[in-house]
């Protein structure tokens, strides 16, 4: 299924890869799409089906499926039946003709900072495609609903053709979050570091037509900082986050007190 | 279905939850309960099936079932029926009087080192732990076949109670990895950061009895430096490594970088 990209305007232009975690039918991806190809040739790689939470997990011993997807009756792009890290690493390897210039993950319904950052899969899939030497990015709108995503696709648009001209460090990704509210709420645009947070559990556990119990996840975020230079904190005051996120999780200070330990005895 | 955990020796020892990402009837996981056992109070909670490859993703729309496990007719842990992180928040929620002391994720079949430390549903089990503020450890053994894992139960007891004695920093656990060798066959033990590597897709396509075509994903794991600082390199020299890692992505050192972006204009 090695294809030119469908959708091509001009072969100069770089060559974006879409990509979410909301499934393709998801609002955010062709506000995305449609930003996109006002600066590049655009290709479209998204779940078949919504795969919020999956965080950067992948397929293993499942055949995934290609599909390509139709919108008012035009070519959108193709579907995989599996994960966003499945849909990035099937685009490198069978859907696109050379690698990408840019990889861009959603636009997210809800926000992915603190905490959320780890379980989010719109990260999953831009963090793929740092590790495989693309240039990535994630955007995600803070909110589920009443979804206003005209300042987000302006904002993505312009942050893509500034990270197109400046590049950025190996391993790295930004993720960018956007208050859903008109771009004249926008208190301004800060860079933030992830927030600690915690999800308070409180999963709420039912029975089922036989008394046998089942439990549905659910809880509170609890916020562990407040501080501007924290993604959380900063979006709700109606900032722009922009968060530097590397696929490097060592927690580097810490490795001298580690030698000191002595696990050698 | 919050109960008193079972198998209680001394109610002054340390109370240990485990976990891992193989699902229940892994043989890593019955290995590292029995070492556990020997210095403390276990509860194990893991998946009912195998969860490879599932990062941190977590269940969400869908209920889960707890249920008990019985080996050679002797109540041995609970299953959930979702990925590793779901069990750790249903553990603490549902399953756990108060908060455990410990919690071990393991052992895993196959190195979780460089790459793969993000597509871990091992290492996502004790990051989760990590969130909740539990200290918490993800053990490897580097193979998928003919694993003897008698020196990695050996060590985790070890490192186990070093860190009750010692402590994390915030956000942080270890994840280790241990060669598949008798234990004269370990050329040490060392402390290192998470290497980098690239798996280079080898998708194979098949077509399926309708003619259609399916894709497995398939690779080669591709090592990007070569130090013995760097886990899977040092690994392969048959050395036990212990790398920090934090739930903690932000790049902090680009942080300046991004600001002089002036992305306000």
């Amino acid at each position: 299924m090695k294809n030119e990209p469908e959708n091509v305007d001009t072969a100069q232009k770089p060559h974006i890869l879409v990509c979410n975690d909301d499934g393709i039918e998801g609002e955010g991806i062709h506000v995305l799409a449609a930003a996109m190809k006002k600066i590049g040739r655009v290709t479209v790689v998204a779940p078949a089906e919504p795969h919020s939470g999956m965080s950067h997990a992948m397929t293993l011993g499942v055949p995934l499926r290609i599909k390509k997807f139709m919108k008012n009756n035009r070519f959108f792009g193709y579907t995989v039946s599996g994960t966003p890290v499945d849909c990035i690493k099937v685009a490198l390897s069978h859907i696109l003709p050379s690698k990408p210039d840019l990889i861009v993950s959603g636009i997210n319904y809800g926000s992915n900072t603190a905490t959320n950052t780890l379980y989010s899969g719109t990260i999953g899939a831009a963090l793929e495609g740092a590790i495989q030497g693309i240039t990535s990015l994630a955007f995600s709108l803070t909110t589920y609903e009443h979804a206003d995503f005209t300042y987000a696709g302006k904002f993505a648009r312009k942050l893509a053709k500034k990270v197109l001209l400046e590049g950025l460090p190996p391993d790295t990704i930004l993720s960018v979050n956007i208050p859903n509210v008109p771009e004249s709420g926008i208190t301004g645009i800060v860079i933030t570091e992830q927030g600690r947070s915690r999800w308070e559990e409180d999963a709420i556990e039912r029975n089922d037509m036989f008394g046998n119990p089942y439990y549905w996840l659910n809880g509170t975020l609890r916020l562990l900082d407040e501080s501007l230079r924290k993604d959380e904190f900063a979006i709700r005051q109606n900032y722009v986050t922009v968060t530097p996120l590397s696929c490097d999780l060592t927690n580097h200070p810490f490795i001298g007190t580690l030698e000191q330990w002595n696990l050698q005895k």
